[in-house]
C-alpha cells in the first residue's frame, strides 16, 4: 500500500548496501525494517539519518533503553503508528519490561494532559524557573 | 498577564491548602509554582492532577529522573514553554547534568525528524513489529 | 515585536474597512483585535477567513458558546497562546462561567492523555465503532 | 495486530473486573471497548483513568454530549483514529445528530486554520485579552 | 470502514453535483476522491472548502506544485495519512519528481527536529528577527 | 530568560568557532543567531545539525527559497515562535515577497483545516492513491 517502493538488499546499490550492512552489524540482526528500505530511495537521507541515529542512540550518559523510551514518548505524542510499533519493539529488545512500559505510558499521558492545563490556563513561567 | 488569578496560599481554602501542603512536603520545598496556583481555581482538578502526578512520578521501575526526562520529551514535542521550563528545572533538581540534557535533546530532535519520514514515506509496519 | 505591520482602520483600504465594519457590527463591538489587523495585510485572506468564521460561528444546531469552547479545545491542544487568549475572552463574553471553563479544561486534558494511551498501546478500532 | 494483549473479562483479575463492571454499569452497556482492555494490562492506569473519566465526563455545568464533542475536537486535532472513532460513536449515542457533527467539524477545521495564521503572522496578544 | 457514508455522484443533490462538476472540470479529471465524498455530507462545508481550495491552490505568485509541497509539509507534520497520500499523488501529477520529493522530505524532517531544539533549549528570539 | 547560557564567539572553543565561522561564511553574514549559540552548549549536536542543514538547505532540485517556505510551513504548524521568526527572516532575505508570504500562509491554513476534516470524517485512502 506504500507509495514508495521499498529498496530490498538484493536490488540496492553498493552505497545503500553499505548502510544496510552497518545497520545489521550495529544492531546484531539479519534484517532491515521498512523504514530504512523506504528512505533508501534517497541514499543521501538514508546515510545521514543512519549516521545520526547511530551516534545519538549509542550508549552515552543515557543508556540505550532510556533513549528508546524517549523515542516512544515523542512518537506517541505525535501519533506516529510506525514509530510507536518499531521503537516499542526496539525497547523490548533492549530490556523494557511490561512494568516499565506501563510507567512510561502513564508519564506520557500525564504530560500530555498537564501540557494543556499549562496552555489553557495561560500559566506564566515562574521567575524561579528562569535562572 | 495570565487571565486566571493565581490562588496564593494565604487566600486558599482549606481544601486547596491541603494539596499545597502535600506538594511541598512531597517535594521537600517551601513554595508552590504557578501551575498549581492556576489550576487551584478548580479544586477538583487540582486534587485529581496532584494525586495522579504524585503516584505516577514516584519512584517505580523507572526512576524519577528518567520520568522527568520523558516529561521534557513530551513537552518539547508539544511546544509547551511552561512545561519545558518547569520540568527542565525539576530534572536538574533530580540530578540531570548538562551532558544528560544534551543527549535527551538529541534523541527528541531525531525522533521528531524520523516520525515525519515514517509518515511522509508512508511506511507500512513490518510484520515483525506486530507480534 | 510582530514582524507584520498591523493594519489600523485609519490606514486601511476600503476593501479592508468593509470587513472591519462587518466584524464590529456582527460582534457588536467597537474595536478590531490584532488577529484581523495582521491578516489584513492580505485582503483576500482577511475576507475569506472572516466570511467563513462568520458563517461557522453563527448560531446553528450548536450554540455560539459551545462553538467557542470547541475553539478553545483545539487551541489549547495546539498550544496557540494568541488563540487561547482571544477565544477564552470571546467565550466569557458569550457567558462561559468559571465552572464551565474548569469542566472544559478537564475534558481537554483528559482527551489529550487518553489520545496517547490509544496510540501508545496501539489499540485497534472495535468493529462496533466501524458501522 | 496490536502488540498488547487485550485483557478479556473472563481472563481478568478481580481488580480489573471491578472496573469493567463499573464501566458497563455507568454506561448502561454490556461490552467493554478495546481501549479499556488494552490499558487493563496496567490495572493502576486502568483504575485511575476510569475514575478520572467517570468524574470528568459526568453531567456538570456542561452536558455529557458537549463534553463528547470537545473530546472529538481534541482527537481530530491530534489525528488519533481510535479516539475519533470511539468518541464519535459515544457522541452519537448521546444524541449528536448529523447536523451537529457537521457544525462541530466546521469549527474544528476553522480553529486549526486560524491557529496557524496567529502563529505564522506572529500576532501579539491584545491588551484587552490580558485582563 | 468509514463511519460516514460517501456521497456518490449518482446519489448527490444538485448542489453537491455542481461542486463535483467544478472539481472535475478544474482538475481535468473524471473522478472525485473520497475526501470530497465524505464532506459532501455537509454541502455547506463542501462548497466553502472547495471554493477556498480552488482559490488558494490556483497559480499565483507561488506555482501550484510548490503549493502542493507545502500541503505535504503540513500533512506529514500533522501525521495525516489521507492527506499525505492524496497530496503526494497531486504533487506527482503536477510534476514532482522523486528527487524533489526527497529534498522536500529532508527539509520537513530537519524542520521538525530543529523546532524541538528551539523549544527544548528555550531559545529567545533575536532582536534582529523582530523588525 | 533562557535557561541555557548562549555560547558567544569570544567564549567558544575552537571546535565551536569552526562551526560558527562556517555558518557565517556560508550565509554571507557576520553574526550568529541565538539558535546556534544555544545548541553550541553541545558541540556534537551543533556540528551535526549544521552539517545537516547546510547540506539540506543548499540549492538542489528545489531552490533555497522554496525550502525556507517549507520550513515555515512546518514551524507554523508546530507553533514554534522562534522557528517562525527566524525562518521568515531567512525567507525574506532570499527574496520572499509579501505576496508570496500571504499565499504561503493561505496554503498552510487550508492544509491544517482539511487535515482535520480527513481525520474527523474518517476518510479512507482511495485505491487510486495507493499505486
Amino acid at each position: 500500500m506504500a507509495m514508495h517502493q521499498l529498496v530490498e538488499y538484493t536490488d540496492a546499490s553498493a552505497e545503500v548496501r553499505a548502510v544496510y550492512d552497518d545497520i545489521m552489524a550495529t544492531r546484531k540482526t539479519d534484517w532491515i525494517n521498512n523504514f530504512w528500505k523506504a528512505i533508501a530511495n534517497d541514499p543521501a537521507t538514508l546515510r545521514r539519518t543512519w549516521e545520526s541515529i547511530k551516534q545519538i542512540m549509542a550508549p552515552g550518559v543515557l543508556d540505550p533503553l532510556t533513549k528508546e523510551m524517549i523515542y516512544i514518548a515523542v512518537s506517541a505524542t505525535n501519533q506516529c503508528p510506525y514509530c510507536i510499533a518499531s521503537h516499542t519493539a526496539s525497547a523490548r529488545n533492549k530490556g523494557m519490561t511490561d512494568a516499565m512500559f506501563h510507567e512510561l505510558m502513564a508519564v506520557i499521558g500525564m504530560a500530555n494532559e498537564t501540557n494543556r492545563f499549562a496552555s489553557g490556563y495561560q500559566v506564566e513561567i515562574d521567575e524561579q524557573f528562569k535562572q
